[in-house]
């Protein structure tokens, strides 16, 4: 029976209604590992500390997480735990949890342990460690996505309930669409990202992965707040996740900057997801995208390359056979920029924000593919920066904008491969993009019907218009 | 009689409905700069454009700055005046004005010329020019202040009703303290900064020299708002200038602190000044000013440097003989500096932040000597920096903690200069250091009561607290 248990939060918290302890669900979870034989997926199995907590449970407590199984990205700190950023020689245990993740052990989760990712979260294919590469859940020929392989791939296969990534150009995003599953990216600053190994310091976020819309939002509420600690922390409202409101604008890439290098399918499956979002109440206008894929560009090409090349600090010169040789060369891009390139960074930056600003215009939402197209390994081995540059197409440009998003599985393409959409919104308007992201969630037929009316945990305090 | 004519705002009003000219007014303006005997007030005088505007300008129209005339710093563009930044080989003709001047044009104003000013606006004592220095109002031993020089001299002389400065470390705020003046520097982005040339792009504001705190308020309201043109532009809450409130939270350098580098006279009469301030109601918390230094120090010392060699841009490397000897050695030190300095730059500037905030805590208002101590035109000629660099002792931090400031003649210290306090508040805040400001001004007694109730052009929009 507990073979059949899916791993969501309604049925976790059903069977422990019926008296199934935590330890049974952790040794399930295991099982499971081990029964996939993929032994890309977790950089560290913490079985023994995670059946520990789950005999230190107890009974239920009412805790909203209690007994909870989940991953934590390796480039994120679990207190007791190694941290490795998928550079083995980076390895160092963890004396304190991230603040994220203490919010989870506060809530009752129990962290199975760290996932594999793109060494020091540069990339978007999950090929870049020196570890095993982590299955895609889908299709064994395509690659798994990244940064966030480990985590999003353990959310698709079900050995746990959710799992945190980091998405700094689209690793919590890109990942989820590859997977088909849920890929929450929170507005900068939601999530306190003491603990976290930085990528682009000025960019980075923790990210949630979970199979449902409404699941990735509950831990979202669980795990967003403000963090003195944390520099990077800002002070946000909390929303609630409302309905969608009976009418409102949305902004996506018309069929001419629609970029989809030669996959037709996509281009198709996103029209007929935009008809659904039109269906649902959405006035979409469609805009040029230029503005936009400029910001994107502007990730490599620009000066922000220099922040992951101060991450990655001193090793870059001292210890760079320590390095993946893909990472290595993109981190060489960073050594002859300037203080001068970028601070005009920043100022074509601030130039492009104010143009996009001006597309966006009265639109509290913006929609695209979450990624223009798939990625197999071959095309990857035979050029391992191309494809995953291409991957960045719709994400790249979203944490440089101060956007929050939201990736969701909205049903099968034509070929039978899993369609995404991402939802974006300004920062701070993270249940906007939640809220049409859940009416439009796994290809369901979306009644507006439905989603009237508040649900018995949903206060309508946030509006969309 | 029109010798006799203060150009205070409302003496030029009164002027003008007793059937003065503007072209008399304008006569007289340079009739004054003549008999000063001045080279370095004016980079460009506008004799024959603004005698022709006075002539246009026909009868007075209600405009709210009909027929006022004003000076512009010489890094601001004001159409058909030629634009140098102090720097005789950067010289071309502006094709139109900058957002601000656009405004007071539009508001009836009358631009008699283009002010001296350090080099590319890089200085705080206002000799780091070309062409001959301005003499200090007061006292023609002590340096003009910099880097608007002129634009303050002119002030302060009486020369115009008030001046455009610009102000990225203090600019705006050195030269009013110097020349007895008021010195507005707004929050950043609440002027247009088209035709601006700027120093540090991310640092730079239009500032507002004035006799008088009102003027200067008045000057602001006339000249701020949004401008969707300039990326740097920010929407802010319009406030008018309201009276104190009974009660306010103030925070200063404790005495263990205070930085006045052996000026005990200046020591002495900030004790003194903020006596006056709790005297007012000011509920004054004296704190260590620490972290406020350590962001002061990070204007020069970090990466922000590099932003002023990326204004200069080429001519630094392709016509460096072009540069003054000073300005040049300056913006040496961003050359070295590269994109990983600047990032980190960024991220401890970030951590500062958040330091600062925690010291301010729930105070509304910051109170600071405007300058730590005088500067003679000898210190500098035997030192060119250090002298430079401790006149930004209190004013370096304040764009870079987004903060906005007023630098407001309190009175004579002891021993008969001039004395100055900068009052400093939150981002948008401008109204709320203003009101202080201004019940604190040239030493008046300040009564409480006569400041209570608003005036007939106030209304009560923003309330301290």
């Amino acid at each position: 029976m507990l073979a059949d248990l899916a791993f969501t939060l309604e049925s976790l918290r059903a069977a422990y209604a019926r008296g199934i302890t935590p330890e049974a669900v952790v040794e399930e979870a295991f099982r499971r590992l081990d029964a996939l034989a993929d032994p890309g997926i977790f950089l560290y199995e913490a079985r023994h500390a995670a059946l520990g907590e789950a005999r230190a449970l107890g009974t239920p407590d009412g805790r909203p997480l209690w007994g909870i199984p989940y991953a934590v990205k390796d480039n994120i700190d679990v207190a007791l735990m190694p941290t490795t950023a998928a550079c083995p020689d980076f390895i160092h245990v963890a004396e304190a949890d991230a603040g994220a993740v203490a919010r989870l052990r506060a809530a009752g989760a129990i962290c199975l342990g760290k996932t594999n990712l793109d060494q020091f979260a540069t990339g978007l294919v999950g090929v870049r460690t020196p570890y095993p590469v982590p299955r895609n859940a889908i299709d064994p020929a395509l690659v798994p996505g990244g940064s966030s392989s480990g985590s999003a791939v353990a959310v698709a296969r079900g050995l746990v309930a959710f799992a945190l990534g980091t998405d700094t150009a689209g690793s919590g995003r890109v990942p989820a669409a590859l997977n088909d599953i849920v890929g929450l990216k929170p507005t900068l600053g939601a999530l306190s990202s003491t603990g976290m190994v930085p990528a682009c310091r000025t960019l980075d976020t923790i990210s949630i992965f979970a199979p449902s819309v409404a699941e990735a939002w509950e831990l979202f509420e669980l795990t967003a707040g403000y963090d003195p600690a944390d520099p990077w922390s800002r002070p946000l409202p909390r929303r609630r996740l409302s309905p969608l409101p009976p009418a409102f604008e949305v902004v996506a890439p018309d069929a001419a900057s629609l970029r989809t290098f030669g996959d037709t399918a996509q281009a198709a499956y996103f029209e007929e997801t935009l008809e659904r979002v039109a269906a649902l109440g959405g006035q979409v206008r469609r805009v040029d995208f230029a503005p936009f894929y400029a910001v994107a560009d502007m990730l490599y090409a620009g000066p922000w390359v220099a922040e992951r090349l101060a991450a990655v600090g001193e090793r870059f010169f001292d210890a760079p056979e320590t390095l993946h040789p893909v990472t290595r060369a993109i981190l060489a891009g960073g050594v002859k920029k300037s203080a001068v390139d970028a601070f005009r960074g920043l100022y074509r930056l601030q130039e492009l924000r104010r143009r996009c600003a001006g597309v966006l215009g009265a639109a509290s939402l913006v929609c695209v593919p979450t990624m223009p197209c798939f990625v197999t390994l071959a095309e990857i081995a035979a050029d391992p920066i191309g494809p995953n540059a291409r991957l960045g197409t719709y994400t790249n440009f979203v944490n440089l904008l101060d956007l929050c998003g939201i990736a969701v599985p909205t049903g099968p393409r034509g070929d039978g491969r899993p369609g995404s959409l991402t939802v974006l919104a300004r920062a701070g308007e993270d249940a906007r993009a939640a809220a049409l992201a859940r009416a439009i969630e796994r290809g369901g037929t979306a009644e507006r019907e439905e989603s009237e009316g508040p649900g018995p945990d949903e206060i309508a305090l946030a509006v969309c218009g």
